[in-house]
């Protein structure tokens, strides 16, 4: 049995992994998803990455969680890093599932491909709480693209505004990237949330990892939707011995 | 159901679709597959680019075809960027099959690695009417690489020589870069039609549709042949809103 | 029935084959593996790239080996290269199982990422007989990342010290290059044992082949062991006429 913390990327909460918890507990593992601080409708979605970070140890510490495998889906990649830089000797694994590496001290902006970040800052700057949502067609072709269409808007709904902050907070990795924590990575091989090739998620972030165990499935960045018990299993490979 | 319109690429005519439209009826679609102007056997093969497309749209002109999916195979990627700026406001969405997407102003020989292209003028330009058959050799590894030798005879037989003067045309796509009909790129994953990397099909071609649906499936770039059934459900999946 | 010698990388000897010829045997096939020089358990690793390949061919000539599909897996690559310069009327087509294609003039420490080069000649020279291991964790993580760990733990057990001598000779390949015997690249979707990209197996090493036939499957730079039987079906697709 192993235990797993799920942690989720923008636009989601911890509830996104709902279908996964089952698939994983079904499977005899134990699985938790906390919800970062800022993120889920009705949040205040003035944050700074380093709350976020902050809120997800403290759901460790509180929970007295050690020696499981620290998952990140996309933005969440960015969490589990400085997450594992806090209390690295509570984990086993860090995995990370389309998830953002990103660069000692870059942030997901500069990753991110420049039209993508000037229309996600200009979409938060006109919202009162600078938080925005990814547009419909966006999320139905090159987020949820193996979705079928009642799929994809049963999940649209799920999603809440995205704070522009925490995108924008220049992250210092040096202890991340000095950490001896084994490594995975998940790609499901669809994923076009981030174009491939120059901006892609594959190889690009995960070659950032040095030595990392690579796992693929197909599927698209929101499998966890689309094909939860495939993802699970996917978690369980990226996360054994 | 559905109504797609199949367009084929270089050195194949409408009738390279016939199983894969019995695979698309069969699940309740309706399919047509014209033949474009100057291809197949005892074709004049001297036509233009404009030429093909024009015969193009005077076929959905005729059969007054409207709200249909417009599929593009390799070549004929280029014939539905112009039928798209012919007549929008019939169709739903565009699918480039391992298709060319070829950049404002250029011609298909630009888009191709310079040798092959140097290949394909030479061949040409010893024929009488400026047509050429691919070699053999090229058919079996390179575009149906996953068919035994049986499929991949058979198929050769088929084929028929490609008139050059529509790679060499270059292309005015300005109104194509505009619409807004949504797109989907079906990429087969074996495809080395084009040589992947630099030159290849996805993410070199795809990535220029700006936002686009992904779909991807095994085989290589001759599934209307080797697994119609297969390719049918991803152009249903590539086409669905 | 087809004839297929089957030629092993860095670490391992011939009876790493054993389960693929297990199945290709059980397919009608007949299939032979010898071990280089200098590789295996106990022998003298005193050898150049040259010796290697003068005892796999000394092997063919002496069981009077003719029309057959030589296949060679990772460093394996360089030794079929140099193999069919020697006898190439012999051969019916190279099968590269993610395997080295070095240019003409190189070596494969050229051909490596740098710093994995350089830890390898650390390591050989910190050895008397300048031959070395791979560490654990990296055959774990980046070369049977789809094994679990009794199998991970069971096959490092097969692996013996990779003389450094061969992979710093630089390869005449001019001849190699010059071949007509048709090529073939079987690339395993999560091989990681060359970082994917820019150092990656395909398609930087495929392309070099010119015209091939690409197949791919899932799995990592060892389904030899992990998935010896879609191995066998993948060495029999690539290697028929």
């Amino acid at each position: 049995m192993a235990v797993f913390v799920l942690v989720h990327g923008s636009w989601h909460e911890g509830t996104a992994w709902k279908e996964v918890i089952r698939e994983l507990e079904a499977r005899g593992n134990k699985a938790f998803a906390p919800t970062a601080a800022g993120y889920g409708k009705g949040a205040d979605k003035n944050v700074t990455h380093a709350k976020c970070v902050q809120s997800l140890v403290e759901f460790i510490v509180k929970n007295s969680l050690t020696d499981f495998i620290l998952v990140g889906h996309s933005f969440g990649g960015t969490f589990i890093s400085k997450v594992a830089e806090a209390v690295p000797e509570r984990i086993k694994r860090l995995v990370f599932q389309n998830g953002f590496v990103v660069r000692d001290g870059y942030n997901v902006m500069d990753e991110s491909p420049p039209a993508t970040a000037a229309l996600f800052e200009r979409m938060a700057n006109e919202s009162p709480d600078k938080a925005f949502l990814l547009p419909f067609p966006v999320w139905r072709d090159a987020f949820i693209n193996d979705g079928d269409l009642e799929t994809t808007k049963r999940t649209y709904a799920l999603l809440s505004p995205e704070p522009l902050q925490p995108s924008k907070d220049k992250l210092d990795l040096k202890k991340f990237y000095s950490l001896d924590i084994p490594k995975s990575y998940i790609n499901a091989t669809e994923d076009i949330a981030l174009p491939p090739g120059e901006w892609g998620w594959h190889p690009r972030m995960s070659n950032r990892l040095g030595l990392y165990r690579l796992v693929q499935m197909p599927g698209s960045h929101e499998v966890m939707f689309t094909n939860p018990s495939g993802l699970a299993e996917k978690i369980i490979e990226a996360g054994r011995d």
